[in-house]
């Protein structure tokens, strides 16, 4: 199905061929499994990924309010970047004098980079989508700016991303007052496996030497998502993804397509759950045999004083943590539990001081990846099982 | 004279009494002199500060985007923090759970506290001064609070700090509509050592094991500074600073008592030249015999963009920086400049990310510290002049 779709697509740019033995820049080995849950190792081309692991946003270049030196302090393995913001700002011949964007963020270790098409349905209104891509117009300056699967993939290139996330079009879970039918979910699923199709070609003519991942959709139907699945398996990419999930449905629906889709992808390639989520349910997409996750909940959260902790979450802005002398979490070891009391932190947001979001930044990412860590941990030992049901009792105890 | 103008203003507040043996928190010693300019070490319970310094702004119990740790790693000796503002917010009774602002903002080093008079006339608009003190609403939340020399010698207690601000009445350079006449800056002057006299009553009945510092004032009026500086040393305080200085007066005037003042103040004891200044400033203020500076411009600065560089001032906004790989200056081995690029800075300011002003902060704190270790190590091997020639040289270059 997929060769005819993207035999069609293609033929304005370009011949497509399926490469029989593609140049992954991508290793991928499962060092253990409990259930779904699985225990990896990402081998790309700046470094080695222990999985599941969380990535840090960083959406302009930068993870908001964090130095990459406290991120490798944290250890965080992999950050991700947004393809859209970049092309915006800085530009492609800013980030081409700096060989990419590792060189221009001051970050030596693995990038991932998204499509860019999350952004522009998002972030543009009313951007026209064709069989040929995305025309928006730019929030920056306005300017009219064309977004195809080509145009993806050598933005991508220049940014130098360790994983290249294919072009492809998110399905809402509504849109004009109405819940995305079966036959849209369809019809988008089926132009974003045209739009991955497109990718692969380009990523290859370009001799990307890095990894090409695929984006599983079909909205919440279940079958439409298992026949994307089986396409982009067809086409054999260094791993693939799972979208349209964390896209405004209710939490019962997400829940249904972690438990559907996941463990449904090849086993013997990364998968990566797409923009989730809540530390409950990171874990659940553990168990479900996810291994890579992004959030942007940590940093934005942080910034809003709202905290992560093992006994639950904590507002930093309530009142009872004016006198409280003790860390945000007692069990962490970050530099904002280890230097800093609650009530400086409550200090800082009321004073409105720049300090607050950077230390409940640094606090949360540490949050996250200490979790993964723990995570890891627990799967190497094979008790995932027993330390999930722990993590969900400790979450649910509330913060003392 | 200030005996009797002590007399006067204590009667109300408690017996008059100079300390025969005062015990002072504060040792100093100079160790090289150049023309007026010294180098210095100060011991205060906090540590040691090597003289001539640069002291970081921490108005709210926070040096603005910066951690202590980067405070410690570039060598910051000694930090500032507003008694107005912490009596504001978080208010005494947290400060006194966390023995002091030295736990509560996790700086172990040095803290000089001002008296919290600047920030009354300033911030306040109408405060009401009298032989008492200043009654003003607090711009928190309007409530009406009282500043007397009694009560910011508690409240500077309550914050721990090593150096102690007498309160003073900063005389302003111009006022209702006028240039501030000799008799109104003779009366501020006069106040400002009546209220020395109550501060130092204070400061010994509470038993402050830290060291308290006079101001000079006196507004533009080299005899009245004269005056004022003769009776603060008859107090025999710890140290002394000049105040009323970068109050809104042209540039000549500033140098005027820069030129005047610093020097005849006792060589024994420190110097401080209140809120200067720009790195020109702070050099000539070296120059002159100051030993300690204090200014909000690297952090105020560094968040506009404006970077210090050894050939002068660059603003990171301007278009040229926008394709410029070099780092900020090439000179400098700040965590800023080692790691990141001018044109990554322009675009953090471009995009509104909080990196730009957290690493523009770091490198113009740096550059100030660092400055005072260039100057401190010139005075050591008795090439001051010599170095100061090639710094306003340097300066002058402008940015390549």
């Amino acid at each position: 199905m997929i060769a005819s779709a993207a035999a069609t697509s293609t033929g304005q740019h370009g011949e497509f061929e399926i490469q029989a033995t593609a140049a992954y820049g991508a290793g991928f080995e499962v060092l253990a499994v409990e259930g779904h849950a699985r225990r990896g190792r990402l081998i790309l081309r700046h470094g080695t990924v222990e999985t599941p692991v969380f990535m840090p946003v960083g959406t302009h270049g930068t993870v908001k309010a964090i130095l990459p030196a406290s991120l490798r302090e944290m250890g965080a393995q992999i950050v991700l970047g947004n393809t859209f913001h970049l092309w915006l700002r800085p530009g492609l011949d800013v980030l081409q004098r700096f060989g990419g964007l590792h060189g221009f963020m001051g970050w030596a270790g693995p990038i991932l980079t998204d499509s860019g098409g999350f952004q522009v349905w998002s972030l543009s209104g009313a951007a026209q989508i064709s069989e040929e891509g995305a025309k928006f117009a730019s929030p920056v300056n306005g300017d009219k700016r064309l977004l195809t699967p080509e145009i993806s993939m050598q933005i991508q290139r220049t940014l130098n991303s360790d994983v290249v996330m294919q072009l492809d079009e998110c399905t809402p879970f509504e849109a004009h007052g109405h819940l995305t039918t079966e036959l849209e979910a369809r019809h988008s699923m089926e132009l974003s496996l045209r739009w991955a199709a497109r990718c692969k070609t380009e990523f290859t003519r370009l001799e990307n030497p890095n990894a090409l991942f695929g984006i599983v959709q079909g909205g919440m139907f279940e079958h439409l998502r298992e026949a994307s699945l089986e396409s982009l398996v067809e086409m054999d990419l260094a791993g693939y993804a799972v979208g349209g999930v964390s896209v405004g449905e209710p939490k019962e629906e997400m829940l249904r397509i972690m438990a559907h889709t996941p463990h449904r992808l090849p086993a013997h390639k990364p998968r990566y759950l797409m923009g989730v989520g809540t530390p409950e349910n990171v874990v659940e997409g553990v168990a479900q045999g996810v291994d890579m996750f992004d959030c942007v909940l940590p940093t934005r959260n942080g910034r809003n004083g709202h905290l992560f902790t093992r006994y639950g979450d904590l507002r930093i802005r309530n009142a009872r943590y004016q006198t409280d002398d003790r860390p945000v979490d007692e069990s962490c070891a970050c530099q904002c539990c280890e230097g800093f009391s609650r009530a400086y932190l409550h200090h800082l947001d009321r004073c409105g001081e720049m300090l607050g979001p950077m230390l409940a930044s640094l606090h949360n990412l540490h949050y996250y990846v200490n979790l993964m860590r723990e995570v890891r941990e627990a799967l190497d030992a094979r008790r995932f099982a027993a330390f999930r049901k722990q993590f969900e009792a400790d979450r649910a105890r509330g913060v003392a």
